[in-house]
């Protein structure tokens, strides 16, 4: 099935993207404990018929099977729907659609919410619900089991197989295990260092892990504006942006048909959707943001909560006493949830209704498992603005308010920013951990440098992959249209991809103990010769091979021990090649007159031997 | 004049891309010590008329001008000629230009030679030739006075105008210079900490300084090879480059023709010509690496240095004692150089001819002034063998040659890695000051991961701003081609503005004085709506002014206070503009009231100034 762009903004989402990655086929799996959980990865088939298929981590969901049946109506198969339903929740009718959860959008423009019927449930008073409930009272659960799994990833391997290379790296004071047990997946969730964002009525999620001692994960936003972009553009966005490798996707919406649009993207999603509940609150209230209210927030909250949304981000730290500080900067605040709330407590002079009621919010979230991302409303907008006054007061704010989460239940990551120079960068991973008690950090970038609207994820990629390394847990991505315009389907990937190659980075700095294997499985091949492996086993095999075509076209040349940077007379690469041969070869005859005492020849020979320096 | 790219291959160069970069325009000044010197800087203009134009570096040449009058047939004019002149050179009769200097190519196929006139010079014995004679002897040379003038670039204004903001950052034990004085260029020049490439034969260079002490440079390749792309090409692909900030461009050529379009790069640049000698003479011999000898080698030396060439790369450090060191490594020897050298070494079990014979190199180099670019041959070519017994053993050879050199006249850069995981990199930085003497780095990336062919602009973009913080002093640029194909004219704009973002990243970090001036300019339009000044700003205008019209093209939205990603009725920016509004009249108020002694009032706005956490 290939992604075809409606020309009707309002027409239903009828057809996204769906196949294997070139190169790639989908494998499911299942730890000897749970022999029916279907645990997904992805596997790159080598062209040498002796060497293993490389497992890649593969946050796509049922979209690129081999042969993907893909209902759109009906939504993704409910994988953890028994796991949910064991747990005893009651069923519960749920909250009427309102007029203005669409915008008040006219009947000809109503997008129609997705048509899959599921049971809507909610956890009661004292009943455990969240994964951080479960994890703190010592219980695995099937998420947590699924989680480790997915994300040991061929750990055993890489540690047998590694022929004496173990994962060197620096990580700073993490703690990154061997293997990844579920044991170890709950004790992280216990202590708070990670979370497992899973919504109780999001059965159609994939569970996966967020923390310092786990792989790092990418976000890609998506979203429509009041300005720009339909209904099933976003569902492909959503489905685009994860065959590129995002492990979450963050809805953030603005425009109309705003509740509709989400059903649809929660249904067909296999990664947990986070979004930001003061945007469409603020749609409630025609956008201005004095008429916000904690009614209209917590009534978007249970909305939400109820469609089944896995994270929210919560601007609760930007309080009355930050606004000042954010006065003389370059650029003021630039987070929207920021100014909207800083707007509202400077007009009347008053405390934040989300810091005020922010114990209320937690007993909502929990009762559905929605995870807290407390957002950072004054994160740095500009290299002058980092790592100022507003932006720490802030970030001690929501120190305070992850232990007050926890404290009910609630399973919290922090957002951080934005704009930083490198040499300020490991200052906010420092503070950012001692402040809130290790919950996992998820930063947008950083840019590193203000100079280049246009290539924003790499003024941005530079700084996420260096904060990775020092301990994000999550990186946002950013795309070459930040601060210009709306991402479209092209940027959306370039987004990912660009940050899935900091998170790697990262991953390998800190000394995962698998993050080499793919890097020395493409290293080898391009040693090889083998082109054709070469392009599977990168990021994004279609742009390396349409790369390569561009200058040898030729299917002849997917073979051919040159390329096109010394051509056929000379390569450096075969050079090598024909080297290591004679040095291993010289060796090997040196070893040999060393075992039969030929003293001459051992002269001869060993004088290739010389130490260097 | 646009460049139309020729039919014929064989065509002499007829045109190239010129104009000034939108919003900008070229201006030259003089300091105060030449007022007829003419030092190149480029001016973008703001919207608002009261704000000073932004002066930036600009390595682009006379090209840029508003009305360039080109003449590729003459060349760029030789603004070094009467100071080379003043130096008493010999006048010589040059090398005669032999068959095998075009590849023996046939009549039908050969580049006619770019018919300038120059006055071909050559130093003597005993006579001070290169910037590092003049600088050990305490004279300041016309080329420093220029380099210092052009780097010193807004200094005094961003120490005055700062607003307090005095510029911070971390620069690892360098020693930047609050302002850059001839003197100051002269003593890095002779304490071996910097270079001025500056053939003697290059009178049309625009001098340039590279060292840890001035601000990051990057070099761009550019090249045809035996596969692909022809001669009027290579010339736009250089003034393309320099474009868009490309400091030096080498010229890796291995096709035919290679002697005659350099003639045409070299009259035609207005930044230093890189090349690798060794690739040519390979050429000489028919491409086999065991025919290569200190004659051909000497003699492509004199050519080169006699064609205006202002550095070479030499690989005199890949010594016979270190190819075993590389056998068992999962990439071996990438370097086209190094593994060159190595076949040689081996084939015959002997010592390098670069390394037996490196003072007759240095004399000869010594008589131009042609730099040393010392070649890292045993570079890691996979992040696998970053860092390992082969690449460290070369370094040490590399550290004694720089010392030769030095003893002998010549200025000295030392190349670096390649690939390289992030927690490895700055070992190298490390390392290289060490072994070294502090002579600059000039480092190829460092890719930061493997698994992205493709998009190895990003994995090495993020190695180059790590290490350009660290220390080193010119990036060579990777563009997205890399592993992959020879890079055309999008890659390079692609490759140069991604390292541009590196080097820019990393004087930022460095705390230089004036980094921070263009970020603040940006970051201020972006804060009040000045499209055209963000987009002028930027790296690259053209492509920030067509990602925002993607979204909103009209004109009107060129002054709209809102952009597409909220949309025009709510926007952060927006918002914070009138709080800051809102604030400053608060506090001027409170201000006045305490002037005033009302204390009743004083109590009441007081309340805002509660301090944070």
């Amino acid at each position: 099935m290939n992604y075809q762009a409606p020309k009707d903004k309002t027409a239903a989402p009828q057809s996204v993207t769906t196949g294997p990655i070139q190169g790639s086929r989908k494998v499911y799996a299942a730890p000897a404990s749970h022999p029916g959980m279907r645990v997904p990865f992805r596997e790159i088939r080598l062209g040498d018929p002796t060497l293993e298929p490389v497992r890649v981590y593969d946050p796509s969901g049922p979209y690129t099977e081999d042969s993907a049946a893909i209902d759109l109506q009906q939504g993704l198969p409910a994988v953890r729907d028994a796991w949910i339903a064991a747990r005893g929740f009651a069923a519960i009718e749920g909250r009427t659609v309102k007029p203005e959860d669409n915008g008040h959008v006219s009947a000809e423009r109503l997008v129609r919410p997705c048509p899959a019927e599921r049971v809507l449930r909610r956890g009661a008073d004292g009943q455990r619900v969240t994964q951080y409930e479960f994890a703190r009272a010592g219980l695995i659960t099937e998420e947590m089991v699924y989680a480790a799994f997915r994300e040991n990833l061929a750990r055993e391997k890489a540690l047998e197989g590694a022929g004496g290379r173990r994962a060197d790296g620096e990580d700073f004071g993490a703690a990154i295990p061997d293997f990844v047990t579920p044991e170890f997946v709950r004790d992280e969730i216990a202590l708070g260092r990670a979370i497992l964002p899973a919504n109780i009525n999001h059965p159609e999620l994939e569970p996966m892990v967020i923390g310092r001692n786990f792989l790092v994960k990418v976000n890609a936003n998506i979203g429509n504006s009041a300005v720009t972009s339909g209904a099933a553009e976003e569902v492909e966005k959503l489905v685009w942006a994860t065959r590129w490798g995002a492990d979450t996707v963050m809805d953030l919406s603005t425009g109309r048909n705003i509740h509709n649009i989400r059903s649809w993207i929660i249904r067909n999603s296999p990664v947990p959707i986070g979004t930001v509940p003061i945007y469409q609150a603020l749609e409630k209230v025609d956008g201005d943001p004095l008429k916000l209210d904690w009614e209209v927030f917590k009534d978007t909250l249970i909305e939400q909560a109820e469609q089944g949304i896995d994270y929210f981000t919560i601007h609760a730290g930007v309080r009355l006493a930050h606004v000042p500080l954010t006065a003389r900067r370059v650029t003021g605040i630039v987070s929207r949830g920021g100014s909207i709330m800083a707007r509202w407590c400077l007009a009347g002079h008053r405390e934040s209704f989300l810091y005020e009621h922010f114990g209320d919010i937690c007993d909502i979230m929990r009762r559905y498992d929605v995870s807290f991302s407390l957002g950072d409303g004054l994160r740095p907008g500009s290299i002058a603005d980092a790592n100022d006054a507003a932006q720490f007061a802030e970030l001690e704010t929501l120190g305070e308010l992850t232990k007050i989460a926890w404290d009910r239940g609630c399973q919290v990551m922090i957002e951080g920013p934005g704009h930083v120079p490198m040499h300020k960068i490991k200052q906010n991973m420092d503070k950012q951990l001692a402040t809130c008690g290790e919950a996992p950090f998820y930063t947008l970038g950083p840019l590193t440098t203000d100079i280049a609207p246009g290539y924003d994820h790499i003024t941005s990629g530079i700084g996420a992959a260096m904060i990775g390394w020092f301990g994000t847990a999550m990186l946002c991505y950013v795309t070459p249209k930040e601060h210009l315009g709306l991402p479209n389907r092209d940027d959306v990937k370039t987004g990912v991809i660009t940050y899935r190659i900091a998170a790697h980075a990262a991953d390998l700095a800190k000394g995962h103990p698998a993050a080499r294997i793919r890097d020395d499985a493409l290293s080898q091949a391009r040693f090889d010769f083998r082109w054709e492996d070469q392009f599977n086993l990168s990021l994004d095999p279609d742009t390396a091979r349409a790369f390569h075509d561009e200058t040898l076209p030729k299917d002849v040349h997917k073979v051919a021990h040159f390329c096109s940077m010394c051509g056929p007379k000379f390569c450096s690469m075969k050079i090598t090649q024909d080297l290591r041969e004679e040095v291993l070869a010289m060796e090997k005859t040196a070893a040999e007159g060393m075992a039969a005492k030929s003293r001459e020849f051992l002269e001869q020979g060993g004088a290739l031997y010389v130490p260097a320096g």
